[in-house]
């Protein structure tokens, strides 16, 4: 098996790392190498957040899933380097919807330059990676990575509409998850499939692995709001609900807790007002009635999901790489 | 010669109108058909600022240099759509980066919804666009309008770089117009020929009637915003200036002008405080020194190459049409 240890060696996050470390550093390569453009301040931005400590979850996913395909050639760094592109250039949109001022630790873009200029630097981003990926002439790719576009955007726009809305149900939510953060993670484990040259079954079983992680990883994400060491974390807990957005654990939490706390919250909701002792109240309810508990326990049933659609696929290296992936992507420090 | 008059009869852009009518409905109908979105509130504001009254001049031109070369099938009527939709999406963010509050003598997506939506749509807007594209299978289409998206965001990147900057020399200046405004039009002639099956000279001769027909456009309409009459344009005068744009009318000036006045533009410039007082000082400056004439005989000089770019084809009725469009680009009311 290249690039790695013998399979029985994969157990976490740092032996996948290290397997792959030449095929992460050959996207890295990509991802400075395309940034030419004869803007220079595009390239400025762009590099700003390109290197801020990115994880390159969705590079590692298309590597992992082209490699589980068989794949040995070397398209994969550039295709995983667009792919991040597209990832960034929502995060710059996002930041500015957001009115974020951290990302990582790190002022953001628009913190450091405006948000017109992220919005912009966000817009070239992703019309740059549409024009690389076009040359790769492949159809398939060509409409994984559309679609999945259009429903990020779709995704963050009834995002917005619920906003401030406490009344949303799980079904909605995960809707929006599914639509924003499930889709660019499906195309990616998809085009690994596609260049490992994948039958069509196994490509549909690598986009619904990608689709039922990207809903793991988003409501974990969405639960360490409520629930992780905030000193770790470079930024601070309650951050969604301060911006009105209802995520999984809050909405058990009102399906739960007494009336004056559920009036209590939907009040802090819709004003936009969050004091620290109004978040130290939600997040002690929360362990009360068992809502973080309840929200990680589907985060965990996502990732089983997950695991079954890997059923197809022989054990191998890279298959053991996406499992541990897999389960990173619910349990890591953020 | 089908869908219009005989070709003596095309002098005006209402005869354009007339004689295309039919063609242009059915660009109207895929504008309309293509917004299905899922999210209602996408198509909300998507079809608000889609049916604000904008010309069409990208899908018209899209289908004259198709006709121009003998085109007789209907693919343009979506391509033509979709085009309109990533022009659509420029505005949407535009508007965002300008702060406008009126767009066409309406108000703004951003003005009604918010900046957050306005941006959101718009990324919906471009990906739906990128979408559709891709499903045509035209490896030269897909790289002619990526190419034409990624130039857009490096022009508009590239006007904020410079924005406040009264020193911009006037290749700065049309170095930004050319590719914030003449790309997409550039690229939509472009794939007229590639639809109507244009041998690759006359392709490139489609792309660079675009591309001055784009620069005239550009050229002229930073030039009205000094000159035109203010009543008739559901926008007042001076917003360049007031945003801290230097278009060539000011760009002239300021190299003709009295110290003392170039110093005043300056600081207006820099400051962004422009009173009604200055403005008309400005503009009485501008027709002194001849700032008005200048620039619009640029932009007319802009037209003159475009109608050269058509040498190569015989006269027909789209030929002709073409022209006329080129004419109207640069005289129209705004």
């Amino acid at each position: 098996m290249e690039n790695g240890p013998a399979t029985s060696t994969i157990h976490t996050m740092a032996d996948v790392w290290d397997a792959y470390r030449e095929d992460l550093e050959g996207v890295e390569d990509q991802v400075r190498k395309n940034l030419d453009s004869d803007v220079a301040l595009v390239n400025t931005v762009a590099a700003h957040i390109l290197s801020s400590g990115g994880k390159r979850i969705r590079p590692l996913l298309l590597l992992l899933c082209a490699r589980a395909c068989g794949y040995s050639a070397k398209e994969h760094l550039v295709l995983g380097s667009l792919v991040e592109y597209i990832h960034t250039a929502t995060l710059l949109h996002d930041d500015v919807v957001d009115d974020a001022d951290l990302r990582r630790g790190r002022p953001t873009a628009r913190k450091l330059w405006g948000n017109q200029i992220s919005i912009l630097v966000g817009d070239y981003l992703y019309s740059k990676a549409i024009c690389q990926i076009v040359r790769f002439r492949n159809q398939s790719i060509n409409e994984a990575l559309s679609e999945a576009c259009r429903k990020m955007a779709e995704g963050e726009v009834l995002q917005l509409y619920y906003n401030g809305n406490p009344l949303i149900t799980e079904g909605e939510y995960l809707r929006i998850v599914e639509h924003k953060t499930a889709g660019l993670i499906a195309a990616a484990c998809r085009i690994g499939g596609i260049i490992g040259g994948a039958p069509v079954d196994k490509q549909a079983a690598l986009f619904r692995f990608g689709q039922h992680l990207g809903i793991a990883f988003q409501v974990a994400d969405d639960t360490l709001d409520y629930a992780a060491n905030g000193d770790r974390l470079g930024k601070s807990l309650g951050q969604d609900l301060r911006q009105g957005k209802a995520t999984l654990p809050l909405l058990h939490l009102l399906q739960h807790c007494p009336g004056q706390d559920m009036q209590m919250i939907k009040d802090r909701m819709e004003t936009r007002t969050l004091t620290e002792a109004d978040l130290l109240r939600i997040i002690s309810l929360m362990q009360e009635y068992g809502s973080i508990a309840y929200a990680m326990e589907r985060a965990h049933t996502f990732v089983a999901a997950a695991n079954r659609d890997l059923d197809l696929f022989e054990d191998s290296l890279p298959k053991r790489a996406l499992s541990v992936v897999a389960d990173y992507m619910v349990t890591r420090d953020r």
